[in-house]
C-alpha cells in the first residue's frame, strides 16, 4: 500500500438542501488512482446550472453538493499510469469527470454525449461514491477529463472557458460555423453570451447581439464588440435584418418565442439552443421548412474541443470578463447571479479563501 | 409576329370557392415564348397541398384555381430558345414554375427556398397572369422549371416523384444522409411516406415505419418492404429503439408531440419535417441538447435534385404506388385524400379525359 490509496479529506463549500444556501463541508477524496490527477483548487467559476443543481430545480439533487465545474487548479500528485501532466502543472476540470468509453458518442470523441457520462459533482462515480465539484480545496479526478492550461491564459479568467467558453465554441466548430465572415447573432449576454460574442468576433464573424431592451447596448457594441445590436421587439430592424443570419447562439435560459429568431435565419442558417429549459419551446413548421432551417442544441464540448478552443483562445488574446470573489462571498454571489447581476462570471478565488472558516464534520 | 405570341386557350378544372369543388374552366394560356415550353398534360398527381389550395387553409387562394403540380406531359411547341426539350419529349412539372434568379437560395440551385419563388398555380406570373395548374388540357412553362424524363420511367407512376419523391429525396440527399447503412424512421405512411420508405430502402437504409397504430403494419412491411414497423404507443419498444435512428422523416401533416421521435433519433440524428402545419410543434430544449439533434424541415426539392431523383428511381426500378382516375372522379378523389383513402397517390389519366364535358366558359 502506497501513498496513492490513502483517502484523505478535504474542506468544500456545499448546499444541504434546495435553499441552496453554501456552508463549509468537509468529506472524503478517493485516493488517488493509477490514471487520477489530484489537484489543489487554484479558481472556480460560477455558472448559472449551479443554481439549477443546488435548488433542485430539476428535480434530481443530492445533498450535501459542492458545486463548481469551471475548475482551474494545480497537480499535486498523479497517479503511476498518468503520463501528461506532473506535479505543478495548470489545468482544468469541466462538466464532467467520467463516461463509459465504449458507445457511439464516446468512440466518436464527444463523451459529452455518452448517456453514462459522470458529473463533476451531484453525480455517482464508479466507486459508489457522490462526486463533488470545484468549491473545495481539491479534487481527484481522471486524467481524461483534465486539461493542461496553455501557458498565458490568465488562471482566473480561464475558468469560465471551461463550460461557458466551451459551450460557445463547440457548436460553432461541429456545425461547420468557424470560417470568417459569417454573420452570426447572440440571443441572451450572460456568462455564454459575452463569451459567444468574443469568441465569434475573434473567429472574424459579424456579430450582431439580439437583446428585449436596449438596455445591454452600450456594453455589447463598446465593451464586447459586437457589430450590431437589435432589438427584437422593433418590428423594422426585425424585418430588415430577414433572412440575413448564419446562425443564433440562442443562450435564454427560460420560454420564450423562436419565430422571430428562425425568421432571422438565411438558407440553411442554424438556431443553436444552449439553455436548459424545461418548459417547452414552439415553432410552426413552415418556418424551418421554407428555408431549411435547423433547430438544434449542443452541450458544453468534448475534451478535445475544450483544448483546441484553449489554444484558439491563447492565439488570439481572448478570455472571460468575470468578476473574482472570495469564497465567503458565495451566497451572496448567487443571488446576484439569479438576477443576471454580474459582467459576465463570478470567480472564486478559491485558493485565496479561507473554506474552513466556519468548519463543519458530517 | 409568329405563332409563338398568338394566346390559346385550354381546358382545365378548377375551384371557384373554398368549397373546394373543381369542374371545367377554359382560360387563356400565355403565347410560349422564347424560353417557354409548352406541354398536353398526360398525367398528373393529387397531393395533399391541393387540398389546403383549392379550400383556402392557408388563406391565400384565389379563384378559379386550377391545381395540379405533379405533371406529366408531352413537348408541342418551344421557343426559339428552348434547346434542351423537343416537340415529342415526355416532361416533366414540379410545384414551382419561377424564381428570382438572384438570391443566394437561386445562386446555389436550390431555387425552391427563392423568397420570389412562383408556384405553378394560386400565384401570379411574370406577365401578371394568374398561373393554372396541371389538371388542364396544356401548360406553358419556362424551360428551367421543365425536367426531362428518362426514358423506362413509366409516366403515370413517374408524377408523384415530382413532388412526394423529391421531398423525401432532397432531404437525404442535402443532409448527407444518402449512404448505405444508415437506419431512418418514416413518420406518417401517405404519398410522401410511402416514397420515404421505397426510397430510403433503395439507398440501402434499415427503414422503420413509425405509426399511430398496427393498422399499417402487413402493407408496410410485406407490401412497402420496410423492414421493422414501430408503435409509437408502445412505450417498452420505443425505449428499446431509443438512440437508434440517424434519421426521422416526418410526413404527418398535423400537430403531434416531437418529444417521442426525439429520443428515437442517436447523436446528431435529424427530425425532418415535411409537412405544413400552423399550429405549433412543441418541445423541449434539452431533447436536442443532450445528443446535438436536429429539428429541421426541407420544402420540396431543386430542379437538379429532381433529375438526379428521377435518374436514381430509373437506375432503382422504383415507382410509386398510385391508383388512376379519370378527371370526372376528382372531386371524390380530393374526399378520399382528405381520409387518407389511397394507396398512396391519386394520379389523373388527363390525356384520357374528357375535360370540357360541361363547358363553362369565364
Amino acid at each position: 500500500m502506497d501513498s496513492l490509496e490513502v483517502e484523505r479529506t478535504t474542506t468544500g463549500w456545499a448546499a444541504r438542501d434546495p435553499s441552496g444556501i453554501l456552508s463549509p463541508y468537509t468529506y472524503n477524496l478517493r485516493s488517488t488512482g493509477l490514471e487520477d490527477v489530484c489537484i489543489k483548487v487554484l479558481y472556480c467559476g460560477l455558472c448559472h446550472t449551479d443554481i439549477h443543481q443546488v435548488e433542485n430545480d430539476l428535480g434530481m439533487s443530492n445533498y450535501p453538493m459542492v458545486p463548481g465545474h469551471e475548475v482551474i487548479g494545480e497537480v499535486v500528485e498523479v497517479g503511476s499510469d498518468v503520463t501528461k501532466y506532473k506535479v505543478g502543472d495548470v489545468v482544468g476540470i469541466g462538466l464532467l469527470v467520467g463516461c463509459c468509453r465504449n458507445c457511439l458518442p464516446c468512440k466518436s470523441d464527444v463523451e459529452q454525449y455518452c448517456n453514462k457520462k459522470i458529473w463533476s459533482y451531484n453525480d455517482v462515480y464508479t466507486d459508489g461514491k457522490p462526486t463533488q465539484g470545484g468549491f473545495a480545496d481539491e479534487m481527484v479526478v481522471d486524467q481524461k477529463f483534465v486539461v493542461k492550461m496553455p501557458n498565458g491564459l490568465a488562471p482566473e479568467q480561464a475558468a469560465p472557458l471551461l463550460c461557458a467558453g466551451v459551450t460557445v465554441y463547440s457548436p460553432l466548430n461541429h456545425f461547420g460555423l468557424k470560417q470568417s465572415g459569417l454573420r452570426g447573432g447572440v440571443l441572451g449576454l450572460g456568462g455564454v453570451g459575452h463569451m459567444g460574442v468574443k469568441i465569434a468576433k475573434a473567429m472574424g464573424h459579424h456579430v450582431t447581439v439580439i437583446s428585449s431592451s436596449e438596455k445591454k447596448k452600450v456594453e455589447a457594441l463598446e465593451h464586447l464588440g459586437a457589430d450590431e445590436y437589435l432589438v427584437s421587439s422593433d418590428e423594422t430592424k426585425m424585418q430588415e435584418a430577414a433572412d440575413s443570419f448564419d446562425y443564433i447562439i440562442d443562450t435564454v435560459p427560460a420560454v420564450h418565442p423562436l419565430e422571430p429568431y428562425l425568421s432571422l435565419l438565411k438558407l440553411d442558417g442554424k438556431l443553436i439552443l444552449m439553455g436548459v429549459i424545461n418548459a417547452p419551446l414552439q415553432f410552426v413548421s413552415p418556418m424551418v421548412m421554407l428555408g431549411r432551417k435547423t433547430i438544434t442544441g449542443s452541450f458544453v464540448g468534448s475534451m478535445k474541443e475544450i483544448e483546441e478552443m484553449l489554444e484558439f483562445c491563447k492565439e488570439k488574446g481572448l478570455s472571460s470578463e468575470i468578476e473574482v470573489i472570495k469564497m465567503d462571498y458565495i451566497n451572496k454571489a448567487f443571488e446576484r447571479l439569479a438576477k443576471n447581476d454580474v459582467r459576465y462570471r463570478f470567480v472564486v478565488d478559491v485558493a485565496g479563501s479561507k473554506l474552513d472558516q466556519s468548519k463543519t464534520e458530517e
